[in-house]
Protein backbone atom coordinates (compact mmCIF):
# COMPACT_ATOMS: atom_id res chain seq x y z
CA UNK A 1 0.00 0.00 0.00
CA UNK A 2 1.70 3.21 -1.39
CA UNK A 3 1.26 5.34 1.44
CA UNK A 4 2.11 3.16 4.29
CA UNK A 5 5.40 2.42 2.44
CA UNK A 6 5.99 6.00 1.78
CA UNK A 7 5.54 6.46 5.55
CA UNK A 8 7.79 3.43 6.46
CA UNK A 9 10.62 4.58 3.72
CA UNK A 10 10.32 8.41 4.95
CA UNK A 11 9.58 7.66 9.14
CA UNK A 12 10.06 4.18 9.78
CA UNK A 13 14.01 3.90 11.61
CA UNK A 14 15.42 0.49 11.02
CA UNK A 15 17.40 -0.84 14.11
CA UNK A 16 20.17 -3.72 14.10
CA UNK A 17 19.21 -6.60 11.20
CA UNK A 18 15.51 -7.21 12.58
CA UNK A 19 13.89 -4.07 14.38
CA UNK A 20 11.23 -1.90 12.59
CA UNK A 21 10.64 1.27 14.45
CA UNK A 22 7.22 2.80 13.31
CA UNK A 23 5.97 4.03 16.51
CA UNK A 24 5.73 7.60 15.15
CA UNK A 25 3.08 7.14 13.29
CA UNK A 26 1.70 3.82 13.81
CA UNK A 27 1.86 2.40 17.07
CA UNK A 28 2.64 5.43 19.89
CA UNK A 29 1.59 8.03 18.13
CA UNK A 30 -0.92 7.27 15.24
CA UNK A 31 -1.59 9.07 11.70
CA UNK A 32 -4.93 9.10 11.48
CA UNK A 33 -5.61 9.65 7.96
CA UNK A 34 -2.87 6.79 7.44
CA UNK A 35 -4.83 4.47 10.40
CA UNK A 36 -8.32 5.27 7.90
CA UNK A 37 -6.79 4.38 4.75
CA UNK A 38 -4.97 1.52 5.61
CA UNK A 39 -8.70 0.28 6.78
CA UNK A 40 -10.43 0.63 3.52
CA UNK A 41 -6.96 -0.98 1.91
CA UNK A 42 -7.55 -4.01 4.25
CA UNK A 43 -11.82 -4.16 3.54
CA UNK A 44 -10.82 -3.67 -0.43
CA UNK A 45 -8.80 -7.04 -0.01
CA UNK A 46 -11.58 -9.14 2.23
CA UNK A 47 -14.89 -7.49 1.80
CA UNK A 48 -14.94 -10.59 -0.64
CA UNK A 49 -14.62 -13.07 2.63
CA UNK A 50 -17.42 -11.52 3.92
CA UNK A 51 -15.72 -11.37 7.52
CA UNK A 52 -18.41 -11.00 10.34
CA UNK A 53 -15.98 -9.50 13.21
CA UNK A 54 -12.72 -8.29 13.25
CA UNK A 55 -10.06 -9.86 15.99
CA UNK A 56 -6.98 -7.93 17.25
CA UNK A 57 -4.40 -8.03 20.08
CA UNK A 58 -4.06 -5.20 22.77
CA UNK A 59 -2.88 -2.62 22.28
CA UNK A 60 -1.38 -1.47 19.56
CA UNK A 61 -3.74 -4.15 16.81
CA UNK A 62 -7.22 -1.87 18.59
CA UNK A 63 -6.77 1.13 15.84
CA UNK A 64 -5.73 -0.61 12.79
CA UNK A 65 -8.88 -3.23 13.90
CA UNK A 66 -10.91 -0.12 14.58
CA UNK A 67 -10.55 1.06 11.03
CA UNK A 68 -10.65 -2.32 9.00
CA UNK A 69 -14.15 -2.85 10.77
CA UNK A 70 -15.30 0.24 9.95
CA UNK A 71 -14.58 0.52 6.22
CA UNK A 72 -16.18 -3.05 6.49
CA UNK A 73 -19.81 -1.35 7.27
CA UNK A 74 -18.80 -1.03 11.44
CA UNK A 75 -18.15 -4.83 11.86
CA UNK A 76 -18.01 -5.47 15.34
CA UNK A 77 -14.25 -5.65 17.04
CA UNK A 78 -12.98 -8.09 19.70
CA UNK A 79 -9.83 -7.45 21.16
CA UNK A 80 -7.93 -10.33 23.18
CA UNK A 81 -6.32 -9.24 26.40
CA UNK A 82 -2.93 -9.84 27.27
CA UNK A 83 -2.00 -11.40 30.82
CA UNK A 84 1.37 -13.33 32.09
CA UNK A 85 -0.91 -15.94 34.40
CA UNK A 86 -2.72 -18.85 32.89
CA UNK A 87 -5.88 -18.36 35.00
CA UNK A 88 -8.92 -21.23 34.95
CA UNK A 89 -12.24 -19.29 33.85
CA UNK A 90 -14.74 -21.12 32.15
CA UNK A 91 -15.83 -18.08 30.44
CA UNK A 92 -12.78 -17.60 28.59
CA UNK A 93 -10.65 -19.23 25.73
CA UNK A 94 -6.78 -18.71 26.21
CA UNK A 95 -3.39 -19.48 23.92
CA UNK A 96 -0.10 -19.01 24.70
CA UNK A 97 1.59 -16.44 22.67
CA UNK A 98 5.70 -16.64 22.52
CA UNK A 99 7.34 -13.30 22.13
CA UNK A 100 10.64 -13.22 20.46
CA UNK A 101 10.80 -9.71 21.69
CA UNK A 102 10.81 -9.72 24.89
CA UNK A 103 11.57 -13.49 25.53
CA UNK A 104 8.51 -14.83 27.29
CA UNK A 105 5.48 -16.55 26.90
CA UNK A 106 2.35 -14.13 27.23
CA UNK A 107 -1.44 -16.03 27.53
CA UNK A 108 -3.75 -14.30 25.47
CA UNK A 109 -7.74 -14.31 26.28
CA UNK A 110 -10.95 -13.63 25.19
CA UNK A 111 -14.12 -13.90 26.33
CA UNK A 112 -16.11 -16.41 24.43
CA UNK A 113 -19.73 -14.69 24.51
CA UNK A 114 -17.57 -12.30 21.84
CA UNK A 115 -16.43 -15.15 19.73
CA UNK A 116 -19.26 -17.09 18.78
CA UNK A 117 -19.30 -20.67 16.76
CA UNK A 118 -19.77 -20.07 13.14
CA UNK A 119 -18.40 -16.65 13.10
CA UNK A 120 -16.69 -15.77 10.35
CA UNK A 121 -13.14 -13.78 11.57
CA UNK A 122 -10.99 -11.18 10.06
CA UNK A 123 -7.65 -11.19 12.02
CA UNK A 124 -5.84 -7.67 11.51
CA UNK A 125 -2.15 -6.72 13.42
CA UNK A 126 -0.13 -4.42 13.50
CA UNK A 127 3.41 -6.90 12.61
CA UNK A 128 3.89 -9.90 11.65
CA UNK A 129 7.34 -11.42 12.27
CA UNK A 130 7.40 -15.33 13.20
CA UNK A 131 3.52 -15.06 13.72
CA UNK A 132 3.19 -15.89 17.22
CA UNK A 133 0.70 -13.64 17.75
CA UNK A 134 -1.67 -14.31 14.71
CA UNK A 135 -0.88 -18.78 15.49
CA UNK A 136 -2.61 -17.69 19.11
CA UNK A 137 -5.65 -15.71 17.60
CA UNK A 138 -5.80 -18.25 15.19
CA UNK A 139 -5.86 -21.19 18.32
CA UNK A 140 -8.66 -19.18 20.07
CA UNK A 141 -10.96 -19.58 17.03
CA UNK A 142 -10.39 -22.78 16.64
CA UNK A 143 -11.16 -23.72 19.85
CA UNK A 144 -14.16 -21.68 19.52
CA UNK A 145 -15.31 -23.15 16.23
CA UNK A 146 -14.91 -19.89 14.10
CA UNK A 147 -13.40 -20.06 10.80
CA UNK A 148 -10.56 -17.13 10.12
CA UNK A 149 -11.61 -15.93 6.44
CA UNK A 150 -8.41 -13.40 6.34
CA UNK A 151 -5.40 -11.94 7.78
CA UNK A 152 -4.63 -8.44 7.73
CA UNK A 153 -1.21 -7.14 8.55
CA UNK A 154 0.34 -3.67 8.31
CA UNK A 155 3.99 -4.76 8.59
CA UNK A 156 5.45 -7.58 7.98
CA UNK A 157 9.04 -8.68 8.30
CA UNK A 158 9.98 -11.00 5.30
CA UNK A 159 13.26 -12.19 6.57
CA UNK A 160 11.47 -14.18 9.45
CA UNK A 161 9.20 -17.06 8.61
CA UNK A 162 5.61 -15.76 9.82
CA UNK A 163 4.30 -14.40 6.22
CA UNK A 164 5.51 -17.53 5.14
CA UNK A 165 4.04 -19.99 6.95
CA UNK A 166 0.87 -18.49 7.11
CA UNK A 167 0.80 -18.36 3.37
CA UNK A 168 1.88 -22.20 2.62
CA UNK A 169 -1.38 -22.95 5.06
CA UNK A 170 -3.48 -21.63 2.49
CA UNK A 171 -4.47 -18.64 4.72
CA UNK A 172 -5.35 -15.51 3.08
CA UNK A 173 -2.73 -13.18 3.84
CA UNK A 174 -2.65 -9.20 3.08
CA UNK A 175 0.38 -7.38 4.63
CA UNK A 176 0.38 -3.73 3.39
CA UNK A 177 3.94 -3.30 3.52
CA UNK A 178 6.28 -5.86 3.81
CA UNK A 179 10.13 -5.39 5.14
CA UNK A 180 12.86 -7.11 3.13
CA UNK A 181 15.87 -6.32 5.25
CA UNK A 182 17.79 -3.85 7.32
CA UNK A 183 20.56 -2.16 6.10
CA UNK A 184 22.68 -0.08 7.50
CA UNK A 185 19.38 1.52 9.63
CA UNK A 186 17.65 2.02 6.42
CA UNK A 187 14.42 -0.21 5.86
CA UNK A 188 14.26 -1.66 2.61
CA UNK A 189 10.63 -2.58 1.40
CA UNK A 190 9.61 -6.00 -1.20
CA UNK A 191 8.51 -4.42 -4.46
CA UNK A 192 4.82 -4.67 -4.41
CA UNK A 193 3.05 -7.25 -6.12
CA UNK B 1 -25.40 10.37 24.97
CA UNK B 2 -28.79 8.61 24.14
CA UNK B 3 -27.21 5.75 22.37
CA UNK B 4 -24.75 4.97 24.98
CA UNK B 5 -27.20 5.39 27.33
CA UNK B 6 -29.55 3.12 26.20
CA UNK B 7 -26.36 0.32 25.74
CA UNK B 8 -25.41 0.82 29.25
CA UNK B 9 -28.83 0.52 30.38
CA UNK B 10 -29.75 -2.45 28.37
CA UNK B 11 -26.34 -4.41 27.94
CA UNK B 12 -24.44 -3.19 30.94
CA UNK B 13 -23.77 -5.35 34.23
CA UNK B 14 -23.51 -3.54 37.61
CA UNK B 15 -21.64 -5.65 40.07
CA UNK B 16 -21.47 -5.15 44.03
CA UNK B 17 -21.52 -0.95 44.44
CA UNK B 18 -18.90 0.35 42.44
CA UNK B 19 -18.30 -2.47 39.39
CA UNK B 20 -19.90 -1.51 35.53
CA UNK B 21 -19.04 -3.98 32.87
CA UNK B 22 -19.42 -2.90 29.44
CA UNK B 23 -17.08 -5.12 27.91
CA UNK B 24 -19.66 -6.51 25.57
CA UNK B 25 -19.93 -2.98 23.84
CA UNK B 26 -17.10 -0.69 24.74
CA UNK B 27 -13.98 -2.57 26.08
CA UNK B 28 -13.66 -6.43 24.88
CA UNK B 29 -15.77 -6.34 22.41
CA UNK B 30 -16.20 -3.12 20.73
CA UNK B 31 -19.57 -1.81 19.34
CA UNK B 32 -18.10 0.02 15.95
CA UNK B 33 -21.09 1.74 15.10
CA UNK B 34 -21.93 3.00 18.84
CA UNK B 35 -18.44 3.96 18.87
CA UNK B 36 -18.06 5.87 16.16
CA UNK B 37 -21.05 8.12 17.03
CA UNK B 38 -19.61 8.66 20.39
CA UNK B 39 -16.44 9.98 18.61
CA UNK B 40 -19.11 12.47 16.76
CA UNK B 41 -20.42 13.33 20.66
CA UNK B 42 -17.09 14.29 21.47
CA UNK B 43 -16.49 16.38 18.58
CA UNK B 44 -19.15 18.55 18.67
CA UNK B 45 -18.44 18.92 22.06
CA UNK B 46 -14.40 19.61 21.53
CA UNK B 47 -14.68 21.30 18.64
CA UNK B 48 -14.17 24.76 19.80
CA UNK B 49 -11.54 23.73 21.94
CA UNK B 50 -9.14 23.41 18.63
CA UNK B 51 -7.20 20.38 19.88
CA UNK B 52 -4.50 19.42 17.32
CA UNK B 53 -4.29 15.76 19.36
CA UNK B 54 -5.95 13.54 20.64
CA UNK B 55 -4.00 11.49 24.30
CA UNK B 56 -5.40 8.27 25.48
CA UNK B 57 -3.74 5.33 27.57
CA UNK B 58 -3.55 1.50 26.39
CA UNK B 59 -5.33 0.09 25.72
CA UNK B 60 -9.09 0.23 25.42
CA UNK B 61 -8.69 4.30 25.53
CA UNK B 62 -7.22 3.38 21.89
CA UNK B 63 -10.25 2.52 20.17
CA UNK B 64 -12.26 5.84 21.40
CA UNK B 65 -9.63 8.20 21.01
CA UNK B 66 -9.63 7.05 17.39
CA UNK B 67 -12.98 7.61 16.77
CA UNK B 68 -12.72 11.14 18.53
CA UNK B 69 -10.03 11.99 16.52
CA UNK B 70 -11.26 10.54 13.08
CA UNK B 71 -14.31 12.93 13.75
CA UNK B 72 -11.96 15.67 14.49
CA UNK B 73 -11.08 15.54 10.94
CA UNK B 74 -8.41 12.79 11.36
CA UNK B 75 -5.94 14.46 14.08
CA UNK B 76 -2.83 12.28 15.47
CA UNK B 77 -3.88 10.51 18.41
CA UNK B 78 -1.33 9.61 20.53
CA UNK B 79 -1.28 6.78 23.58
CA UNK B 80 0.52 6.62 27.09
CA UNK B 81 1.94 2.95 27.35
CA UNK B 82 2.06 1.20 30.81
CA UNK B 83 4.64 -0.49 32.15
CA UNK B 84 4.93 -1.24 36.13
CA UNK B 85 8.71 -0.06 36.37
CA UNK B 86 10.29 3.71 36.42
CA UNK B 87 12.74 3.43 33.81
CA UNK B 88 15.20 6.45 33.32
CA UNK B 89 15.13 7.18 29.70
CA UNK B 90 15.60 10.60 28.57
CA UNK B 91 13.12 10.54 25.58
CA UNK B 92 10.07 9.78 27.37
CA UNK B 93 7.70 11.77 30.18
CA UNK B 94 5.86 9.36 33.29
CA UNK B 95 3.68 9.93 35.86
CA UNK B 96 2.42 7.58 38.21
CA UNK B 97 -1.21 6.18 38.33
CA UNK B 98 -2.62 4.41 41.07
CA UNK B 99 -5.25 1.77 40.21
CA UNK B 100 -7.86 1.47 43.04
CA UNK B 101 -9.39 -1.73 40.95
CA UNK B 102 -5.97 -3.61 40.70
CA UNK B 103 -4.57 -1.71 44.14
CA UNK B 104 -1.26 -1.45 42.48
CA UNK B 105 0.25 1.44 40.89
CA UNK B 106 1.67 1.82 37.15
CA UNK B 107 3.89 4.00 35.31
CA UNK B 108 2.59 5.71 32.00
CA UNK B 109 4.82 7.17 29.60
CA UNK B 110 5.11 9.10 26.40
CA UNK B 111 8.04 9.90 23.60
CA UNK B 112 8.45 13.45 24.51
CA UNK B 113 8.58 13.89 20.61
CA UNK B 114 4.42 13.19 20.23
CA UNK B 115 3.61 15.31 22.36
CA UNK B 116 5.22 18.67 21.53
CA UNK B 117 5.15 22.16 23.37
CA UNK B 118 2.26 24.35 22.92
CA UNK B 119 0.10 21.13 21.95
CA UNK B 120 -3.80 22.06 22.25
CA UNK B 121 -4.87 18.32 23.82
CA UNK B 122 -8.10 16.50 23.72
CA UNK B 123 -7.72 13.59 26.55
CA UNK B 124 -10.26 10.56 25.80
CA UNK B 125 -10.48 7.68 27.91
CA UNK B 126 -13.21 4.74 28.80
CA UNK B 127 -13.90 5.21 33.00
CA UNK B 128 -13.81 8.22 35.25
CA UNK B 129 -13.49 7.07 39.00
CA UNK B 130 -10.96 8.18 40.97
CA UNK B 131 -9.48 9.98 38.37
CA UNK B 132 -6.26 8.76 38.64
CA UNK B 133 -5.49 8.11 34.71
CA UNK B 134 -6.47 11.38 33.54
CA UNK B 135 -4.72 12.98 36.57
CA UNK B 136 -1.58 10.91 35.21
CA UNK B 137 -2.22 12.29 31.48
CA UNK B 138 -2.37 15.90 32.67
CA UNK B 139 0.73 15.47 34.52
CA UNK B 140 2.32 14.39 31.28
CA UNK B 141 1.04 17.49 29.42
CA UNK B 142 2.33 19.26 32.01
CA UNK B 143 5.42 18.12 31.72
CA UNK B 144 5.77 18.88 28.26
CA UNK B 145 4.31 22.49 28.30
CA UNK B 146 1.36 21.20 26.60
CA UNK B 147 -2.22 22.27 27.41
CA UNK B 148 -5.16 20.27 28.24
CA UNK B 149 -8.34 22.20 26.28
CA UNK B 150 -10.91 19.13 27.03
CA UNK B 151 -11.58 15.74 29.05
CA UNK B 152 -14.28 13.24 26.71
CA UNK B 153 -15.11 10.41 28.94
CA UNK B 154 -17.61 7.12 27.82
CA UNK B 155 -18.88 6.74 31.29
CA UNK B 156 -18.12 8.62 34.64
CA UNK B 157 -18.66 6.85 37.94
CA UNK B 158 -20.59 9.90 39.49
CA UNK B 159 -20.28 7.98 42.89
CA UNK B 160 -16.69 8.47 42.90
CA UNK B 161 -14.85 11.71 42.78
CA UNK B 162 -13.17 12.11 39.87
CA UNK B 163 -15.14 14.09 37.73
CA UNK B 164 -16.21 16.35 40.69
CA UNK B 165 -12.41 17.36 41.16
CA UNK B 166 -12.26 17.83 37.17
CA UNK B 167 -15.03 19.91 37.22
CA UNK B 168 -13.95 22.08 39.86
CA UNK B 169 -10.64 22.50 38.85
CA UNK B 170 -12.35 24.30 35.70
CA UNK B 171 -11.36 21.56 33.39
CA UNK B 172 -13.91 21.20 30.19
CA UNK B 173 -15.25 17.66 31.15
CA UNK B 174 -17.83 15.75 28.95
CA UNK B 175 -18.88 12.46 30.30
CA UNK B 176 -20.89 10.37 27.95
CA UNK B 177 -22.56 8.99 30.51
CA UNK B 178 -22.65 8.93 34.09
CA UNK B 179 -23.60 6.22 36.56
CA UNK B 180 -25.59 6.89 39.50
CA UNK B 181 -25.53 4.51 41.33
CA UNK B 182 -25.96 0.54 41.24
CA UNK B 183 -28.93 -0.69 42.76
CA UNK B 184 -29.22 -5.14 43.15
CA UNK B 185 -27.11 -5.03 39.36
CA UNK B 186 -28.96 -2.81 37.80
CA UNK B 187 -26.75 0.28 36.49
CA UNK B 188 -28.60 3.84 37.47
CA UNK B 189 -27.81 6.81 35.05
CA UNK B 190 -27.99 10.36 35.98
CA UNK B 191 -30.19 12.16 34.06
CA UNK B 192 -28.71 13.69 30.52
CA UNK B 193 -28.07 18.13 31.31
Amino acid sequence: MEQLRRAIEEQGVGIGRDVVKVDMFLNHRIDTGLLFRMGEAWAAEFRGEKPDLVLTVEASGIAMAVAAAHALGDLPVVFAKKSAAVTNNGDMVEAPVYSFTHKQQNMIRIDKRYLPEGSRVLIIDDFLADGEAVRGMMSLCAQRGAEVVGVGIAVEKGFQPGGRKLREAGIHLKSLAVVEEIRDGKIILREED
